[in-house]
């Protein structure tokens, strides 16, 4: 199967275009869970046994889990694997870019069978083709996928992003590498694209600009996005992913707070379901 | 002393704007070390003990220990250690980039006092201010510093960066954040710039442009770069890092390996000493 095969599968069975973000922030976690790896393990775990039901797949954050340097890294191996056993789509959210020779490396780290292998990698096209084409080939080889940062969700994104118009240069390059290295069968293809759900006109041009792109679109909840607005762009229930993360996870600080995630995943998938 | 103050101190006492990058590739590295996480960090430690006198510090390339999952991040963290037992300037090379939240997350990772803790981290700025200001402040606070990517070294750069003048923007805000932050004491600050040493013209344009940012120029050697392009540009001997990568670690695949690289950095050492 093919990434996007892979992700149309995933979101029929559990009828969920939802994605749990893990970005465990040690602060943040309830506090009768040790601020250590293994706590965050813990905590991660409970998270995806709760929510599991109402989302395919998750979206571990790589900051939260280099921090605690390779004991993080450790723990992130592990909850790639446990997520796998559960069918879950894995997509690492580590927004990697450098030029040609080490984009090969970090393609091999995330799209290959190494300890950190994934089903897909967010990515940075700063450097441009050359930094991505090492992703773009593993892809194809391995039935992986990556999203492309095109117009990310935070505040100060046009900035760079829409005053340059740097982000609809990297949306003519997205359905580039799609159109290149498209599987004829699939309709989406396994170059997808972030885009955020807090810029709702974005969210549009950026649909009609990459037709043959998966897009994930972050920024719903805590950052104030509307996930009616990400809804509205689906076509036939597919070619969306939506990240849920800080609302699910620190819905609670205390000891309900699996039980708390279960509630407010229940909800959207409640909205989104078709 | 700010990261300004101890660049320059690394400079003086080894007469050198040198930096070794450690991209330390499998398929590279002499046949008779084993492809491990172990042979990488026999590798990698000679290598710095054949170079040391003759650099100011060392570049660790983040995809080179990541493919190795949590194993590798505990070469790098023994790596880190050691070379700064050796009073060797660290800079990550990790290119790391991401929203607010995210961001202060990498900052803590790289900047704080984890186990990957190092004097200054390569970054992306394609999300803006909320992406880089968590990274200043612990630059500010801790005596760190970052590289920001203005203008990269590989073929494709242009596709992207020049053609939206979207490092022009970049080089803007790096000024901005110097300007905002700066030690009145120093000329140079603590956020840097990446510019690769490829684009010559670019090379002088930008240092124009950010006149109080040190400029890390990789690309010469392997990727076909003038070190003195970018000797050129050099400011009282200060304000350059010339990271040198693949002439140095790769100059045999034999025995000798240790004591070619060191042959390789000698004659660089002997262009650049002022």
């Amino acid at each position: 199967m093919n990434f996007s095969e892979k992700l149309e599968t995933g979101i029929r069975k559990k009828n969920s275009c939802l994605i749990l973000g893990l970005d465990p922030n040690p602060e943040k976690i309830p506090k009768h869970i040790p601020k250590t790896p293994e706590g965050i393990f813990i905590f991660c775990k409970q998270i995806i046994d709760a929510c599991e039901d109402k989302i395919c797949g998750i979206k571990p954050q790589m900051a939260y889990f280099e921090v605690f340097g390779a004991k993080g890294i450790l723990i992130l191996e592990q909850l790639l694997s446990y997520s796998r056993v559960k069918e879950l789509i894995t997509i690492i959210d580590g927004k990697r870019n450098d030029i040609g020779s080490t984009a090969e490396a970090y393609a091999k780290a995330y799209l290959g069978d190494g300890p950190l292998s994934a089903d897909a990698l967010t990515v940075n096209a700063y450097l441009g083709d050359d930094g991505i084409l090492p992703f773009v080939k593993l892809c194809e080889e391995n039935g992986r996928g990556i999203f492309v940062l095109v117009h990310t969700s935070n505040p100060s994104a046009p900035e760079i992003q829409d005053n340059t118009e740097v982000s609809i240069r990297i949306a003519e390059k997205v359905e580039e590498w799609n159109i290149t290295n498209q599987s004829p069968k699939n309709f989406f293809s396994s170059v997808g694209a972030v885009v955020g759900a807090t810029y709702p006109d974005a969210l549009k041009f950026f649909r009609e600009e990459m037709p043959h792109a998966w897009i994930l679109a972050p920024g719903v909840g805590a950052q104030g996005g509307n996930i009616e607005d990400v809804l509205a762009i689906r076509k036939d229930g597919l070619g969306v992913l939506i990240p849920v993360t800080r609302s699910v996870l620190y819905a609670s600080d205390g000891k309900d707070f699996a039980e708390r995630a279960k509630e407010e995943m229940g909800k959207l998938w409640e909205i989104q379901k078709i």
